[in-house]
């Protein structure tokens, strides 16, 4: 599967924009503000629905235009896919394949994934939990149908199960009865959640070392992921039972698997506070290029890879070998940027993939 | 003013290492994890008395050690003054100049300042409110020793109203004479503290404006920033007044300048979300480099300036315009890190500044 081209209209910066690619590298080289990164959003929006870096997505149209269009065709499977996205200020988005609109958005993600690698995912270190839940959460949505569906029913009887406790607070009163009602959805969907996630980081940390170590010196820089649930080490019931005179006191589910979070360790110690900056996007690389392989695995389908400023933060030794990875038959099409066209070139002058250089 | 040298202890990851200094441009070049950073860090130390990176003072001693040592010399007016930080595990911080210890580490700041810019600032972008206050609290406070003064008085009356307002609400009884006693509070400490940012933000602003407009096309992109408070548009105590049945119901003061902000916008939109990278950190870059030239009118001391990572993000023509910003008298002593040797050589080609490389 790759994406043959790409036909911009009122997009961001660019008023009209065509751009055909080809199967292996295709790099965008231009100045600050040109609109490099807006090309990999389009390409985001073609795969998922939605930009990666302003949600509201009137916000992408063109200052002082009305509308949006972004289409693109998806060879797969030795056919040609047209898709067609177009946005409408106080219009409903549109969004069809081979002229056909789809009833639900749903139905068209995960036909075309991709693996996107920004600046700002250094936020999946940075930030608190949540991120890395989420991080996780679209990890397994990618090849999982059901997870999302699991994830919606237990956020609905985590909802329902507070604002219970919040009346008992505020009658004070109690009923056991009520609450055990949604303890058991909880509990049936958070354990399904629980072993998925499990299950899943044990796939991938294996992966996610072998490029680690590959591109560094595991004597020196020893790193790892834990996956932190109350789970772990207790039963979700007696969680439950266990919490309840808290959970009635902050008037919320203290334990479940809304509690989850990844441990990102460099040598024993935190990530965040005990690494370079260099060896945090290092750490963020080889986790998405696990999340690539492990997707690759899942569904036989070759995600495109997004890189946007591949150099940010590395020395040259790193990115050699990232590029090393990256030229094998395990990775597909490849979009990546760079202000500075020499160093991209020189960069991938002895990549056997085939390269296209596009200066906008 | 400059730092002469410097010389380090078990510090972060080094054992040992003396450095010494010029009074222009000092390159620190090495691959991902080497401890380029450590030493800008070092120096922070020394102006500032803590770490950029991690607060915890403790957690910046060198694995397995139980101390860390920084110890410098800097020239100023002439004399060599030698200033010397140490941490011990569970001991206090020992922090001496010319081998005198100082009673308060108040004493030392301010007495050799500094201006740094690390990548991690696109936070003041991408952060909430607080982000920018302090930001704008920092800058006001190097040349103003009163205001930090105005700031711990301040926040001290909000939270005596605050606990007092909790009370009410809980009692279910009301008190406006109470009240009064911390409005008044409020208002003489919050004016003064409205007075003194919204000065600092008209005297910075033009001088933002003529660094971004040196560097890009002011035409495609049109930047500013503007000073939001409520107390723009009304007086302290009549906003108090008008919101007291607010504040009751939501049980915390909602009025005052603890609640403001400042608006970056490009050509007339929010910045965060209209811009690209590269232009976001030119902003920011413009932004402390009109924060260094302000506090050097004020105190007439050249700061020294940390520039971590100065090629993140920028494009060729961005950094060349930033090189000919600060190769001029009215920038002192700086000191710069990137990964590689031969982009950083030919940036500073050009430039009249002396300077030096250290290989890390």
């Amino acid at each position: 599967m790759f994406l043959k081209n790409i036909n911009l209209i009122n997009f961001k910066n660019y008023s009209e924009k065509e751009l055909e690619f080809n199967q292996g590298i295709n790099c965008f080289v231009g100045n600050n503000g040109i609109g490099k990164t807006n090309i990999l959003d389009s390409i985001n929006y073609l795969s998922i629905c939605k930009s990666f870096i302003n949600n509201i997505d009137s916000q992408n149209i063109k200052n002082g235009e009305d509308f949006f269009i972004i289409q693109g065709v998806f060879e797969k499977d030795n056919d040609n896919d047209t898709i067609y996205c177009s946005i409408r200020k106080n219009k409903k988005k549109i969004f069809k394949k081979n002229k056909k609109e789809y009833e639900k958005l749903s139905h068209h993600i995960g036909l075309y994934p991709i693996v996107v690698i920004l600046p700002s995912d250094s936020n999946l270190i940075n930030d608190g939990s949540e991120t890395r839940r989420r991080f996780i959460d679209m990890l397994i949505s990618q090849f999982d149908n059901s997870y999302l569906n699991l994830l919606i029913k237990y956020n609905n009887a985590l909802l329902q199960r507070n604002v219970i406790i919040r009346n008992f607070h505020s009658q004070n009163s109690f009923n056991n009865e009520i609450l055990e009602i949604w303890n058991e959805q909880l509990i049936i969907y958070g354990t399904q959640i629980y072993n998925k996630r499990k299950e899943v980081i044990q796939q991938i940390v294996p992966i996610f070392l072998s490029f680690y170590n590959s591109i560094t010196d595991s004597n020196i820089e020893n790193v790892r992921f834990e996956y932190k649930s109350q789970l772990n080490n207790e039963n979700f019931n007696s969680l439950l039972i266990s919490n309840i005179e808290k959970d009635l006191k902050l008037q919320y589910t203290t334990s479940g698997i809304h509690r989850d979070d990844i441990e990102f360790l460099f040598n024993d110690c935190p990530l965040k506070k005990f690494s370079s900056q260099g060896q945090q996007k290092t750490f963020i690389i080889c986790l998405k290029l696990a999340q690539y392989s492990l997707n690759y695995t899942k569904t036989n389908i070759k995600p495109i890879l997004l890189f946007d400023d591949i150099f940010d933060k590395l020395d040259s030794s790193r990115i050699k070998k990232i590029f090393k990875i990256i030229d094998n038959d395990n990775f597909g099409q490849i979009f990546i940027t760079d202000t500075n066209h020499q160093r991209i070139k020189e960069a991938i002058s002895n990549i056997s993939k085939e390269n296209t250089f596009f200066y906008l």
